[in-house]
């Protein structure tokens, strides 16, 4: 088995599903063979880092602690799937404080243990704020923090595939911007099915304007519809992709997918979002996407939605004032 | 993405946590683009579908089917996960007739769908039996079929690293031969830890013979460990290395472990256990392991105990007698 790299990857909410999925999938996948597992649930992590033993891959350095510090040192790309899951008679809001938290004192470590680190994915929800509450603290520069935005983006690329009955990778162009979930916008123009846009079957009157709602609609509903059917919340998904942006990350292969990047001007200028990004070894870079007046009045909303969670985030005292964020990370 | 094959790979058992492991390993080790996910759970089904869909992975064609013809007809490998898990009250001896039982199932849908099938690796258990089932029933050449039988190897690496404290990979030679669990036979002439066999450790003091004895036992309760451990039954390490298996029947590439064969002569005759295997195009072949006067006991101590739960099997009528066997496989 050989490698991309043999810098460290560190999992961090390892014992859980997406966790040990992601640190399978790192090896798997080829990226490094070098992975740390970090839980505070220290016997499911065990159990966890003792099943990739048992796959006996060659090459592989498995290592797992419950120690932040040790996890964090010398380590190069960090994935963090350590939220709280959102649990029976938790409000959606609930969940933002707590997970902000969590957020919080991950970006802190990581200023304390790993300040010159490459890379973090932030998966746990809401990833637009707890990506954003995690680089405030961290210091690092924005280009090497994003958070998994891709699964609005490939279910709806799934929902269209079926929808017309062609293989998925015929399906292109999906591309949700904004805020993950119910406040995601849709962006037509670059989608495109068996290479003829989405548009034109729209206008022709083969895809219905109410299909298309309905749809959109799926989409939307994609993870509860997973635990709808599978009794439990997504996980192998969500670690398969940010497993893949890390490979772009290490290796500069393309990753077709928006992810979650830092808005550093104009408009949406001072939260995190899913932009037209590129992943390379440079880390994330954005551009904001460019659609139509409906697609941007979208995005605006989105955007909108966004900048009111991370105020409350502010008057919650887990983000600073936005006029003390560059006390914190002079890269803002 | 490229796929060591265009050839379809079914996983049966798809709506499990090893099944739903096993086809996302599958596509992540690039060895089939092209799997068919198969559970009579249709509800599960769809969604570990879906997951696998929201991976977004190019090239891949993932279809699901609670229709066994469908999922058998026109695949070339199957890996089978699909028996009942042992429940609460249930004894060994009820869990051997149940999945028999599906195993019989399994070889008379292999007969009638998919007769030219290249490769089956059955891994419900107890394999040893569950497979020969398979086997007799399907009528397809022994060199066709085989079980996971790796894992008590990878686990004795893996207790052994922990020991000696070096890299895992750094353990060399782990072979446990005959059934798996509490009857397998260690060999202990091939192990090596950085190149020294572990029997100058053992004659030099190094290891004690007690100390051995514990990492043995360890081993054989690898199993339960994880299930303490996770609070379930381990899922990860059967899907990568039974998805290993499969790669090195499509490319030819080693697979370092014991695999599952049956036996065709000598003092095992018609006993499926694991063997001294190798895997390649041409499917599974075996030499019988040459070891110390004690490992041979210890392996016709544990294919003896194969035998009898063979004859069970056999009293039980889901196995036909010995002397009917060839009417059923021809192969045999």
């Amino acid at each position: 088995m050989t490698y991309l790299t043999d810098e460290r990857v560190a999992v961090l909410g390892a014992a859980g599903a997406i966790g040990s999925n992601l640190a399978q999938s790192i090896l798997q996948l080829g990226i490094s063979g070098n992975v740390v597992m970090y839980d505070p649930f220290a016997q499911g992590l065990e159990g966890a880092a003792e099943e990739l033993y048992h796959c006996g891959i060659p090459g592989a350095n498995v290592t797992w602690t419950s120690d932040i510090g040790e996890a964090l040192t010398g380590t190069s790309y960090v994935i963090s799937s350590g939220g709280a899951p959102r649990r029976e008679g938790m409000t959606r809001e609930d969940l933002r404080r707590d997970n902000s938290e969590i957020a919080k004192g991950l970006g802190q470590d990581i200023k304390k243990y790993a300040p010159n680190l490459k890379f973090l994915v932030v998966i746990f929800n809401p990833a637009d704020i707890t990506g954003l509450t995690a680089l405030v603290h961290s210091g690092l520069p924005p280009s090497n923090v994003s958070t998994l935005a891709a699964l609005d983006s490939t279910r709806l690329q799934t929902a269209l595939a079926q929808k017309f009955g062609v293989r998925q990778d015929k399906v292109t162009g999906c591309r949700t911007y904004g805020g993950h979930g119910e406040k995601m916008a849709v962006f037509i123009g670059t989608i495109k099915i068996d290479g003829k846009p989405l548009a034109q079957y729209l206008q022709e009157g083969i895809l219905s304007a109410s299909d298309w709602e309905e749809i959109q609609a799926h989409v939307r509903n994609g993870g509860a519809r997973i635990i709808q059917l599978r009794g439990r919340s997504s996980f192998q998904s969500p670690a398969h992709v940010s497993a893949m942006m890390v490979k772009s990350v290490v290796d500069g292969s393309d990753f077709p997918w928006p992810s979650g990047a830092y808005i550093k001007d104009g408009d949406h200028k001072g939260i995190m979002m899913a932009a037209d990004t590129t992943l390379d070894k440079r880390g994330v870079s954005y551009r904001i996407p460019d659609g139509s007046p409906e697609d941007l009045a979208a995005l605006k909303d989105s955007a909108e939605h966004l900048a009111s969670l991370r105020d409350q985030t502010i008057a919650d005292g887990i983000l600073p004032p936005l006029n003390e964020w560059k006390r914190y990370n002079p890269h803002l």
